[in-house]
């Protein structure tokens, strides 16, 4: 038991940006690029562990500020831990609650101390903090804590975006000072919005901080895609290389695959169930609606070449009767699907970095993806 | 491939009526008595049939009503049948359409040639018969079909109930002539509400129009529980002992072993998944309301022998936060455990009339489930 350790397997010859790695938890050991669902309330939404293993997940994800909330850090503590509570014996990850108190909790106060905020259950003055945030993670006990982090909004001001950078960089290290567990990784998160300069003030910073693994934040918040994959490269040439990058709330297959291109190596997003529930499936050629009429007769799987529980078991049909009729089980079964087919994505680049052919591989996965049938 | 068949294996020696029994179905042989649970939209809410299959169900039962508004029996016949569709392999029941129309469908215009009234969904004008409700069942392709009958109220007239019970043996008969599927077995339901030569004459009739097979119907409509005991006992003692009994919407623990002691062999209730949904489950100590602040903390299993997949793999607290914080895991974990105990049940129950000790089983099981922790 231990710190997470992360080996750099190769590059990808001819993109040297591409890493194919391996993350070693004391939950077991998983190649990297890899794609974590998101168990916001200790659940990915509608599965159980082993369906989840089913789909060849390594990492899960929870949400601190959820957990923190309800059903309380003591109670997942008491339970022996994140892992013991939800009963999943791979790798678990926190958040630091920084994105829901920025997303969710409204009106905030952000001062140097921390956030003031209300909380999006009942209304109750809540305060959270870097050390607050450290104090709820450790006794989570995931493999992989986050730093508290400001999520800036998109766009904001340089100067607002610098302030609020630098703010992160003091706060990370008022977590780190208090950080207390010693089989749980610390991971730094790199902001500084769409600027360059920032973003390698802020990566050359935390990396002087010191931690077991660095994520790039603010992404995903409303900015063109060009912008994001440039906030990416921008944070992650300052980036040391036998540490694991990862990439927070991104999942759409594309970002996926630009992500990889730019040296990411870990990816979480609530997209694949949150699409679920309203019938959209992940497909080769891009998103499908499943509530479409043309599927009422369709007695063949979302996907014919999908080793998915979903596509060996089930019909569109079936499916899209389910999903129209508000059944459960719709949701679930379109979640499964769409979880294996961002893992499948990863094991993909994983084979195609092996065979010294990402780029190949990401612009045939593209233009496919776009070529909508 | 063919109609079902019922072998009498034993009767409980000192109470005659309680049977062991043996259905056999073009989906396999199952023992009696047993549970069905309740799949209305051709899937048992949130679960998958690998998920029934591990708690020991044999038959799944399905609402003709709402497949033939949702996704129409069209659907599912191109299929290849509601087995198919739905991806169960076990045997498969659909009810009439017949309580759904009279429960759910309001207002409803009750003639000889049906009913006419309006969709729970959209409100479309829809009209059900006899012949309707078989052609639609014929398509379905379920193992056994019901006659269409009217669940009358309680309390109603003694007069309403007789013009009801008798209108329904006409449709009984008139469902019978257009019936055609030679796979598929085909129910008559007594009738006669709590009125003992009511019961008696609906028996009579229905065994001499002949069926593959009795219900029980017009219980679980509000009437006091002796009254509903007493409406199985009328009717049980003029039904042939060659073929299977079943008391319809019934699966309360106490209900289901009331009925078998008056001689039922096949029960069917939505009660452990509906529960489920509101976080209660079924123990032997009558039902648990998982949400009670008092499990916050519990890390033991719901029951501690409960051989379940909730039981053997989470806690109390565990699936008090999911149910607290609405995550569906929480109802499907619970639904997975309430289906599983009343299969237990009657697991037991079976065991019980082998070692002809049903009474005792009975009056043990019913003191300990009364006499809440």
């Amino acid at each position: 038991m231990g710190k997470i350790k992360y080996e750099l397997i190769k590059n990808n010859n001819g993109n040297e940006n591409v890493r194919l790695g391996r993350l070693i938890t004391n939950h077991g050991t998983f190649e990297t690029p890899l794609f974590m669902p998101v168990g916001t309330l200790a659940n990915v939404k509608t599965l159980t562990p082993e369906e989840l293993k089913a789909c060849g997940s390594a990492v899960v994800l929870s949400n601190t500020y959820h957990l923190w909330l309800r059903p309380g850090e003591d109670v997942v503590n008491k339970a022996g831990g994140l892992n013991k509570f939800m009963n999943y014996d791979g790798p678990t990850l926190t958040d630091s609650g920084g994105f829901q108190v920025f997303s969710l909790a409204k009106p905030k106060d952000i001062s140097e101390e921390g956030v003031k905020f209300k909380s999006h259950i009942d209304g109750a003055n809540l305060f959270l903090t870097p050390e607050k945030s450290i104090e709820i993670q450790n006794k989570l006990d995931s493999d992989i804590a986050m730093s508290f982090d400001e999520c800036a909004p998109y766009p904001a001001s340089r100067s607002y975006i610098e302030n609020s950078m630098r703010r992160t960089l003091r706060w990370a290290k008022r977590g780190k000072n208090v950080f207390n567990n010693e089989n749980q990784s610390l991971f730094g998160i790199v902001q500084g919005g769409e600027f360059e300069d920032l973003r390698k003030e802020s990566a050359l910073e935390t990396v002087r901080i010191g931690f077991d693994g660095y994520s790039i934040g603010g992404t995903s918040v409303g900015e063109p895609k060009d912008v994001m994959y440039n906030m990416i490269s921008y944070a992650t040439k300052y980036l040391p290389k036998d540490k694991p990058r990862y990439l927070m709330g991104v999942g759409d297959p594309i970002d996926i695959l630009e992500g990889v291109s730019r040296g990411i190596d870990m990816f979480d997003c609530v997209l694949p169930t949150r699409i679920a529930r309203h019938g959209n499936a992940f497909t080769k050629h891009g998103k499908m609606n499943i509530k479409n009429a043309k599927y009422r007769m369709d007695f063949t799987p979302i996907e014919d070449d999908c080793d998915c529980y979903t596509c060996k078991n089930y019909t569109k049909a079936y499916v899209r009767h389910l999903i129209t009729s508000k059944e459960v089980l719709g949701g679930r079964l379109l979640s499964i699907h769409n979880i294996r087919f961002l893992i499948r994505l990863t094991e993909n680049i994983r084979k195609a970095i092996k065979n010294d052919c990402f780029d190949e591989f990401k612009n045939e996965f593209i233009k496919e993806y776009k070529n909508k049938h």
